[in-house]
């Protein structure tokens, strides 16, 4: 990665003043606009610090979200769309509601459309009329989990989105999705700078995961392991309510463990957690399942955590499937320990009871929590304030403490995921008590 | 049933003056003693009133419960055991907990011995350690859900546990369990009895389903359709939020649709509630699948709950298996329609999107509600009450809001089930919107 | 009280054929129409059955709720009016909602007014225009706490109420409030008889305080004493917390103690309960003081719950304040407490460290809970069906875990209150361990 | 502020190995020691890294947290005392359990002292014996609020603790308050360098009101403020619910608003937040309570948040006065604006319905919500590396989400407030729409 590849696109030139009247002066007890300089450092290590300073790099920035004093929309003309894709995540309809408060009080847009069922909605042939977003609409959404503009998996054609986003003379698309929706909102940035239209791409990325690098934390992701705390609360009782019973609990985590890792860090009732980032064994002195039978001896119940991701290499049949959304479907680890470790200790001479907690949707559809719901708005917010401003391509992300504004190119190279030699995956090795490699 | 089968037994002649010191006197603001006329009315119409009046017939009623003046035990030489047994249910440590306290305080019995993992605790083969039940040991775990004793499924030799409890010296025997729990207990009763010996067995009704006839009401209960309630509702933000969105909920209730039937009363987000007590065709105009796709077609998305006992005529194998504790093992309703709805709306040329849930562990972990935990307050007390005056083979119950001693017999003959004529299967049917009959 | 004052009235003669299309018949699965001999005994023991047959004397009893078969109103002429009055009570707008469905999908009445601000929205100096209430309106409020119509305290003249229900043409006037709204009910009903009006006038009881005679239980109820129980566990830890820390809890319960009791009972952390029913010294060897004295110098730290109403002996101001409802005002027994429980102690030499919490508001405006969100429906439902039926002057009730109609009338002559004799209060002195007296 | 105030003293040379057999190479797998230049930057912006280097000055930075691979104290003879002070915030037992659980299981102490009722507990004449903290007493306490060891305000005299310290043969003191506490511990560690003595004292640092400088969050903010929320959404029905109703909530935030203006963002009920960083007056056109009208006017009702600490130049009586631990006890701003508000409408002609809501020792006493528990976990393990690494006269903090280490005088120079040009009251004020300057 280089530092020029953390640059934001913008539209054109920024002569509309914005309607915010903020201040450009520190001390006046007045907010400031943003100004271009105010970028934000990628790594805050004093040691990167002296790196930098000694080889005379520029250490790569982040450009800081926020209100800009020159906008390249005129918000009399600018019609605005929003759009919600892929699974529930707690925070959608605050996203949706934040957005629309913000265009409609702060900037004047009056046009809002909110489309259906996700890019499915852009589509002729779905006939879903969108919806058209109000302030009244929107008053209470915020206390409901779900979305209420509808979500769906899968891509459509880019030409026909682009299409209708022309038929509706839309200039500012907000999509609110995970890694295959910004995918898709980038080739979207695509087809309007081919065909030469005006039209500002941004990105409120949603990963109930929190898996989408150079972001350090997103929406829904906190409330999420927040429920999965109070189950594994529950799952510990079950567990520890039946002879040699064992408590499985799987949870999200298609290719990264966060979850998991911070849901066992703050109910800390789990003997282990498997995610996606560790290998192990089932088998085998070292493996699992000895792990497991070692712990029973010792306490005669256990909690075990695993995320969906975990463990795709013990299945034979290693043929990639992918759900309409391109995301590779798993097989299903739950439910293969939950038919195995019962059959392995039948082996061992010992009867486990064990009970099986899938809690996804539960989790899903939740609305979201104090902070999650602070968080929302506030990415909301940066979202339009960007998206007036004329900056495309881009998401709205979290560093340091601080609100970014990202391409969206370099936020999907890769998936983010657990290091396995951090202080948190460290955290969850102590609170469980687990072994560190589970690999003879 | 005859007036006669409600007379509980008493072990021998009540000679122990109580320790309580209470009343016999109305008004003078002291709680009084129970006294041996003081019964309920089982039907409390007037109705019945007058054709017991007119046959000159003795209307069936119930021993009250509370405390007795005159005891068979005398607390000096007092040992009690409790066990719990079967699944979780929210309650079982605040019923631990009040036996304890109620037993120690009150009635200064010294000597509480908490078995472990069900019946199988009084097996030597086991080689479970009894726990020492004292105020300290129970004072927070009313607080958590499960149960600080353990439990399992499934009965043992009745000699076998009587010959622990004599070995144990134990003169009050508590039961929490359910069906097969009571009538376990009343084969420990028939065995005491066979031998000779002064034991009280006692039953505190555990049905998370409330099946038990006889008993309006029993603990968990409540609990567990207020936390369906909230399954139900983030069901309807996951039916909600996909196309053609199917929420399907998976609900307990082996034999009768109580849970499912509250809970769809309590949150009026669900269109389709099956229960053991009704049968539907699948297919066909009038079918299962033609009022969903009505529904669908009208409204884009429904909520399904179904009790894990309904619709066991839709599976072709018919060969009856039973669990540890004896109950049917039903065949899984909810994985069958998980699976069989997609189906059958391809055929319908339609796709749905179909999200299960099933929270049955959640519900079972969980510590009861602030109802709950006063009434297993009150059923606690009320079982010391009767075993403490040599009350045996009984259960307690709750009927007309009030506390009631009941024989065991009686109340295992068979289950009570959700009468589909009666307002609360009404309320059902007014909130769903569902087909009164789903037959061809 | 006699059997002839539970006779509920009847505009007159019902003619019209009930919608619903019920059953007569038990046995085929269908819900039945209620008949007027389905009447609930008010009394249940079998003592009271025997006393009366022995006096030949026809036992109280109460009409039973349901459908009936035949209306006295056609639904296509009907318009309805709502109103609530009076405090905040959790379950307000599942009322609303419930009666509002009842009366269009049901009974196809397609006038509803939603009346703002309590009996001050008939008034036309009060100027607040009536809210058209229809399914779409209400579809998601039973999710709220508070009252979508706004309610307020006080009467209105009779006369100017009753103009208003005749300028909008309403045949049924549903209203929800406590004990002066009924009143004011009956004063209605009074009017319109007065001027031969043809318009029913049915209550449901809204008391947080569950102190309405001959009704076992109020809607809200349930879910306030669970709030209240949460908030003792707050108050244990901050009891805990200080040395000689007391919390001291007000509760609601104006004349009667339920909330402070079932609250208590349900968490079983407080040490004294304080309630109207009961007298207590402050001083003195066997006072209240005294008491909570014994309890820091064993365990270092007590909570207290005090009943807004109690103790009102101890203010020397003993003029009488009336609210705009006509509830007795009563003075703060909470500030009075806070205020003289550490100057106590200081005499005894002893630092205290108070912690005093009023959650009035916080259960007031809370959500019903599941338990409760059933009963407010089921309650609404039946309302409506007495009310198409031509009732007036009506409360519905409940008795005996089943649904009444009852005379205005009798349910206000006196309060319901906590017999100190009764198991509940035993309950609570065992479960606080607080003398029975606390009088010198 | 300089580069060298960021600097944690050391007891001594670090000789001993660490227990934990950590890593020292990246890419391994196993999570690494830390090294003295493990530093964060404390300004993360380019700007200040371009200023810098153009200066050739050093930024200021802290000292990252973390495992040490040489100790400085000698598990097998070491002593630990942990102390709580002040007021309950959520968290408490979540840091006493981890300090616990890291001591006894990573670093092998066996010798864990709780001392009760903060600083109190070391002076013999309060006569509170201390008590043994094991794996065993703490292993469920995370899940209550309070604190299981008791807290006080005020100071004792050093002289007395330190020699409390040397008797208990302390080597390692962990004092867990805010900024009172923190000096406490200043002055500790000065008697204790004065004496010579090998004792190190490290805190965490509490303050339920987020306002310790340098530290971007500390335990329990989160919880609290996301109980205020719900609490607002409560204070919103109840303002709904009357004519001109006025929900006013109190909030802590002693010298900083940031409870109220996190609340206020995260549940956008609020119409009005004030708090102690803006000045208010009251009257006149500019004033808060013609804005209050304004908003009533338009819309009949309007929630109010107050911080504690806000508006303390509205009391003329300007005498100061201090809590035992040296606080500034500020005038009852709630109890003032609940007198004045309904005084001051009466003025304009208006009645207003004021519900007042002081959630306060609701919220102190909560349990901590997972973030809060996971974040208690991190802070607590990180405190105990730190001692055992002989570190002193520090506090564990947190910035740019990575955990620190910090000399306590820097930290409790002067509060930490919110900066009324920041987004974060940037965004209160557009979610409640409150003027900019509510000033003549």
């Amino acid at each position: 990665m280089k530092s020029e590849d953390f640059i934001v696109k913008t539209i054109g030139k920024q002569t509309i003043s914005s309607p915010l009247k903020l201040s450009k002066v520190i001390g006046d007890g007045v907010y400031d606009y943003i100004t271009p300089d105010d970028r934000i450092l990628f790594d805050t290590s004093l040691k990167n610090y002296r790196r930098c300073v000694e080889n005379g790099e520029t250490p790569i920035s982040f450009e800081k979200a926020g209100p800009h004093e020159r906008l390249y929309f005129d918000a009399s003309k600018t019609r605005a769309a929003i759009v919600t894709c892929g699974g529930l995540c707690p925070g959608l309809n605050n996203v949706i509601r934040s957005l629309t408060l913000q265009l409609w009080y702060r900037y004047n847009v009056r046009h809002i459309y909110g489309i259906q069922y996700g890019y499915s909605g852009f589509v002729p042939e779905s006939n879903y009329p969108y919806i058209e977003l109000t302030p009244d609409y929107v008053t209470n959404i915020h206390l409901f989990g779900g979305t209420v503009l509808g979500s769906s998996r899968g891509s459509q054609e880019v030409e026909d989105i682009v299409d209708s986003l022309e038929r509706m003379n839309v200039n500012l698309l907000f999509t609110i999705g995970g890694d295959g929706t910004l995918r898709g909102a980038h080739a979207i940035h695509e087809e309007i700078e081919r065909r030469g239209l005006k039209i500002a791409v941004g990105g409120v990325p949603k990963t109930i995961d929190n898996d989408i690098s150079f972001i350090e934390r997103s929406f829904g992701f906190e409330t999420a392991f927040s429920i999965a705390n109070s189950v594994i609360r529950d799952a510990h009782n079950e567990a520890r309510g039946a002879p040699n019973g064992v408590a499985l609990v799987k949870l999200m985590g298609r290719d990264s463990g966060f979850i998991a890792a911070n849901a066992a860090l703050s109910m800390q009732e789990v003997n282990f957690v498997l995610i996606p980032e560790i290998e192990f064994d089932l088998r085998g002195e070292n493996g699992f399942y000895a792990a497991l039978k070692k712990r029973l001896d010792e306490s005669g119940h256990a909690v075990v955590v695993v995320a969906e991701g975990a463990g795709q290499f013990l299945f034979e049949d290693q043929e990639v499937r992918r759900d309409a959304s391109g995301n590779i479907k798993h097989n299903d680890i739950g439910m293969f320990l939950k038919k195995h470790i019962p059959e392995a200790f039948k082996e061992f001479g010992m009867d486990v009871t064990l009970k099986y907690i899938d809690p996804s949707y539960i989790i899903r559809s939740a609305a979201a929590n104090a902070n999650d719901s602070k968080f929302c708005n506030q990415l909301a917010r940066n979202a339009v304030h960007a998206a007036m401003a004329g900056k495309t391509d881009f998401v709205v992300g979290y560093w340091n403490s601080q609100f970014t504004v990202i391409p969206i190119p370099v936020t999907v190279k890769e998936r983010k995921r657990v290091d396995i030699e951090s202080e948190l995956w460290w955290g969850v090795l102590e609170a469980t008590g687990q072994p560190t490699m589970m690999k003879n």
